[in-house]
């Protein structure tokens, strides 16, 4: 059976290393934090001291980090996973990177024969913790038909989109549409507030349309509610904007509305909604509106 | 039973006035243009030869027109409604306008005893045709209730939101968020695509996630099959963003996203994009990066 | 000698009003809030009680109000320059209003075979007091040449531009560039202050480079000695803001860093900025940096 | 006397270099491209193989190159600055980069011993020529001191800021004013042309007023002229914007025009015109506007 190596237990990769235990792999697990490994510990996985231990007890090893800075630090070093690593180790990243990041890391690792896949995730913690995660795969195309099954204990739909890089330009675009109808959200409650109509029936009215994805009917309770306990921190989404326009300017594509609710992120994130939900931009904009 | 007139049967208004008279109410229609009223005819409604002798005919108008400019036009003049109505018609304005040109209309009916419900609608020609239309409706509110029945016939939801104006302001609600994901899809598809993954394989990605409304799904085929055969042609929305902007300046909302939205929709109307669908709104975004 | 009107005696207009009576010319003017023609009184001019009472002791008027809304206010009704007026009159518009604002008013003004020049102005109150501001001028050429002497009086260029509404087109690309630069200086020095430098330092050294023109050495010292009293209030640069908009929207330009500007000078009209000089659009920022 | 070093010898490089060896120090140069190094040659310059060889020969140490990454490539290797480097050198890196890229490469150099002054200009190849640069430097205030006369050499003002990056900074709110000023005369001349003025009454209107800087009046002659012989090549403006957004994020700034002008050199960068003068944004924005 394949040895599983997991390097990053938050909100995130808690859960979805849960489900690699679960489904019967031996698993070794790090984070830099020790008790968020707790919970892992009791269901059977093994707790390394070091991400160089990971390495030395892992075939593949899965890393869940906050962005690519945290993933070269678990590369690099005395401790790191390079100083462990045998030759044909496999790196699923699963982190929301920048493409050209991610294939930055590739190159490096392919330096010391080690094989990388980008994999990020679509879904927050609900599917993480069930294992209904969409999954989209940048890399070799061997070596994702050789990891498809390990990938499969985390995510329902999982996409092999070409090589290394593709997944987390997926990603991207997943985080773009993402942002942009939280943004369109937050406007568009605030014109109708504004406007004389109260928010919960505005916010009743806009849950129900053709246009009323499943994250709009859930992002409208976090307005009408004021509550922004966060699923999704707003931190993370003023990153993965940033990562966005890096991309845009880098591949030449011009992201007109993106960046522009990229900077209203830069300064709810400035304004102390750093670690509410991302819903809370519309704190933010009925500020500016006013309104707070 | 109440004698109902409807002018302007357009891709929108012809379908809405043929549930009317197909709801057995004796129903005068007239458009600018004669033969759009042809088929109305075969379904038994009149036909005048001017806004004033529907409003001889009618003790309800309904206006589905253009923009604010239009319903002025029909109003005013020697054949114009005001011309040919008795005090204590009631005008139901369906048409996309901003709520203080609605407003204004309404204060210079209520001048000559008329008044006055913005009725506004969501969706397209599908649900038009189906008499399954959202109205969001702003007015009196005795009126609205004499008036629900009616408005019943061609819409399956509808909402009674406050004063005149509201329905207005409701529907610009509507288009913001509407605009915004057919935006955030070409952004999303042109990174997907620039970076190296196929428009097919990203559309069907795209298509089946948490944030994929039925919107997106049906935008993704215009895009993926380059087919812009307009269900809502740029120009509209191009002309509704620029009222959204309006409307925010003088709520005192700012709207960062939709204005960014608002230029781009104004270049791809002027560079020949001005009778698709809006879902054009992608080749003027490819063209900028450099793809057409 | 030409007997000369003049309404709207603010902040611009009155000193505009001065030099007209120091150049020796009968002048008949009107303020909606009498007092403000005070001074003019004491420097020879006759106060009327009406626009109609103006009209009927001029052959040129001239009109410096805040929008197109008060100049139609101004012309139109029992009291307004329409119910007093000769044939023949010529009504000179120095207001700042959108071109097509322009032309619906000259269209209904030939209706009554009155001609207009649309003639906004470059320049704040010191201009406006020396009499050398400049002025863009739209409209019949040979009406222009007749009033070039007049115009002449009130500012030092004087430039003739082609059909009504080209010198309402020209004042957009005015302030078009002195919102941008205001806009830009509040950037820039935003990242000097967070960056780590002190506001006096990066104001010095930012007014003094080969991009620093008169406007923005002076705007500088607005920021630096957080001194926001109103050379031109922010409300009127908002107000503005909103017509080039407009004026894109319709002449098919895109706007992006306009319209993006004019999104913040909403935001900081609505927070309390309205009375303050434009220049105040950094405290907005400021805030939103998380500074104030 | 001191002995000097120049890496990078390109449109500003070369001409700044050149100023140094007229002052009568001894320079060692080197570019990648060796015969951009045959000028300095026949000033009396040596010409090194590699920036190993310059830094063996050098005390201090001047690097003027396109990015970050062109700098840490000159220092790092084993034909690297660090290979022939003795402690205490001193490198002034002159190009453009965002402040925490310049301050990662003073981290590494510091580990080696070697001091850092960060030092970008204000000014294009005229005063680079004429060594009437603005120079605004950051880094320790002793070192600063010791290579003020160097600086003088290039400059005629130099400005000490403070810590390692304030240069950086500073430099980035320069070029933020350079680029809104293009992008709004560009939008400015648009409305006009469209609105019926012709460009070049436009221009030398625009050239005239209080707004019009040093910078504007030359660049209304390329507009005009439709001439973009590159004085600052479009690239490395998008490329500044870029670093501009990079550094608003981090800061915690906002930069709303910034960031829509950064999208639209990134379409005009994409669409052929980045190695046209960066005027040539008013190229694009013609195009979608339908001029072009």
């Amino acid at each position: 059976m394949q040895k599983v190596g997991f390097i990053g237990l938050g909100l995130m990769g808690g859960p979805m290393a849960a489900n690699v235990v679960r489904a019967g792999l031996p698993l070794t697990v790090y984070n830099r934090t020790a008790d968020k490994a707790e919970p892992l510990k009791k269901l059977g996985a093994a707790v390394a001291a070091s991400p160089k231990e990971v390495a030395q007890n892992s075939e593949t090893i899965i890393t869940m980090l906050s962005d690519a800075t945290a993933v070269e630090t678990v590369l690099k070093g005395d401790d790191g996973v390079l100083a462990g690593a045998a030759a044909g180790l496999v790196l699923i990243d699963m982190s929301t990177v920048a493409p050209d990041q991610s294939q930055a890391i590739g190159a490096m690792l392919a330096e010391h024969d080690i094989k990388m896949l980008d994999a990020p995730v679509g879904g927050s913690t609900g599917p993480a913790t069930e294992g209904t995660l969409s999954i989209v795969v940048g890399g070799d195309e061997a070596v994702f038909e050789a990891q498809k099954e390990l990938l499969g204990v985390m995510g329902k739909d999982v996409f092999y989109l070409g090589p290394q890089g593709s997944g987390a330009t997926m990603k991207m675009a997943f985080n773009l549409i993402v942002a942009a109808q939280m943004m369109s959200l937050a406007e568009a409650m605030l014109l109708a507030i504004k406007g004389g109509v109260s928010a919960r029936v505005a916010g009743e009215i806009l849950a129900g349309r053709n246009f009323s994805s499943g994250l709009i009917r859930r992002k409208v309770q976090n307005i009408v509610n004021a509550d922004y306990t966060p699923a999704f921190p707003l931190k993370h989404m003023q990153k993965d904007l940033g990562l966005m326009v890096r991309t845009g300017d880098r591949l030449g594509v011009t992201l007109p509305a993106t960046s522009a609710t990229h900077q209203i992120f830069t300064a709810a994130k400035t304004r102390g909604h750093e670690d509410e939900d991302f819903a809370a931009v519309f704190s933010l904009l009925a500020e500016m509106a006013g309104l707070e």
